[in-house]
């Protein structure tokens, strides 16, 4: 029933105008980081009990370190090191979740340059162990977002090594991943995307 | 049969010899940290393909970056961060591992005020999702290690928390979990341990 006011108006509840205007803000910001995307829908994750993900530090390598008087301590000289593993990884339902995220501005293919052989050989390892082992994609000129398992990533990754294309064009990750569309509460829902799937299989 | 020399002598093939040494050399290092020993054990499991497990590295709030002309990058400002998780993570045989490894100098208790609070809220946080919590314990003094699960855990911080003792005694430790002794090779089989206790509650 829709509550009127005597002047004829609807009755609209304060909290719904609120959440609504946020919605629409926050659905348009299209100019998010595929990072801060992720960021936030595992905080979603985390805070409603669905799974328990997080971003890993970016490894750094501390030279110098001084501890002044008084407050904390400053690191003073530090470089960055090439990561070993993956950024993303945590537990869902019972099962191990194992993730990079990478963008590219490129409307056509994914290179792969900016993938490391360890991270890689991290991920094969993961699938040995029964791990979930993915890569998050975003096209970001043309918006749209695929998940695609390691396994198949696999296959591409070794045509380079054999001397083939450097990159996986959008028709074959058309072909072999899930796309998902990025959304309002969680941004990105990629365990959502994955249960589908994986109900498929079944 | 044992091959003899004409001197009478032994034959000991000179690869054995070897190991044996290196062997006694390592396993009397008793001087290394309960984090040195775990990541020797991580790196074993890894080589052997036993498990994925990490370190997560350490995290650091970055201010200031130069760049100098045709070398790296150099951080010349940053702060410690307190870690919202645990320190190590990963996979085996299909299970989510998630630890937090504390020395302590006691010989009688371990104390629970160098346990953040965002910590345990992790682990509980990991178990909802049917992930394995525990901490790993080393008294140094006496050279004793223990795993304790964070179900048992949990117990004695919420004692804590309802003003009672701010540590966990170590006939409390001793009754409460896994004991396990350091070795070789790996150092620390902590997943042994660990399979030995899961079998025993079958």
């Amino acid at each position: 029933m829709t509550i009127r006011y005597p002047n004829g108006k609807k009755y609209v509840p304060v909290n719904q105008t609120t959440t609504k205007k946020t919605a629409n803000i926050s659905f348009s910001n299209r100019g998010k980081t595929l990072e801060d995307e992720l960021n936030d829908s595992n905080e979603y994750y985390l805070s409603n009990n669905i799974a328990v993900i997080h971003k890993k530090p970016v490894p750094i390598q501390i030279v110098n370190v001084k501890y002044p008087a008084r407050s904390a301590a400053v690191i003073t000289e530090a470089y960055f090191r090439s990561p070993s593993t993956t950024d993303y990884n945590g537990v869902w339902k019972g099962l191990y979740i194992d993730f990079e995220a990478k963008e590219t501005t490129s409307k056509t293919s994914f290179p792969l340059q900016n993938i490391h052989e360890h991270q890689v050989k991290h991920m094969k390892q993961v699938i040995e162990q029964d791990g979930l082992a993915f890569f998050i994609i975003k096209f970001t000129t043309i918006d749209r977002y695929f998940i695609l398992f390691y396994e198949y990533f696999e296959k591409k990754w070794e045509r380079m090594i054999a001397g083939g294309r450097k990159s996986i064009t959008l028709a074959e990750m058309e072909e072999m991943s899930i796309e998902m569309q990025a959304s309002f509460q969680p941004r990105l829902d990629y365990l959502a995307a994955l249960e589908n799937h994986l109900q498929s299989l079944l």
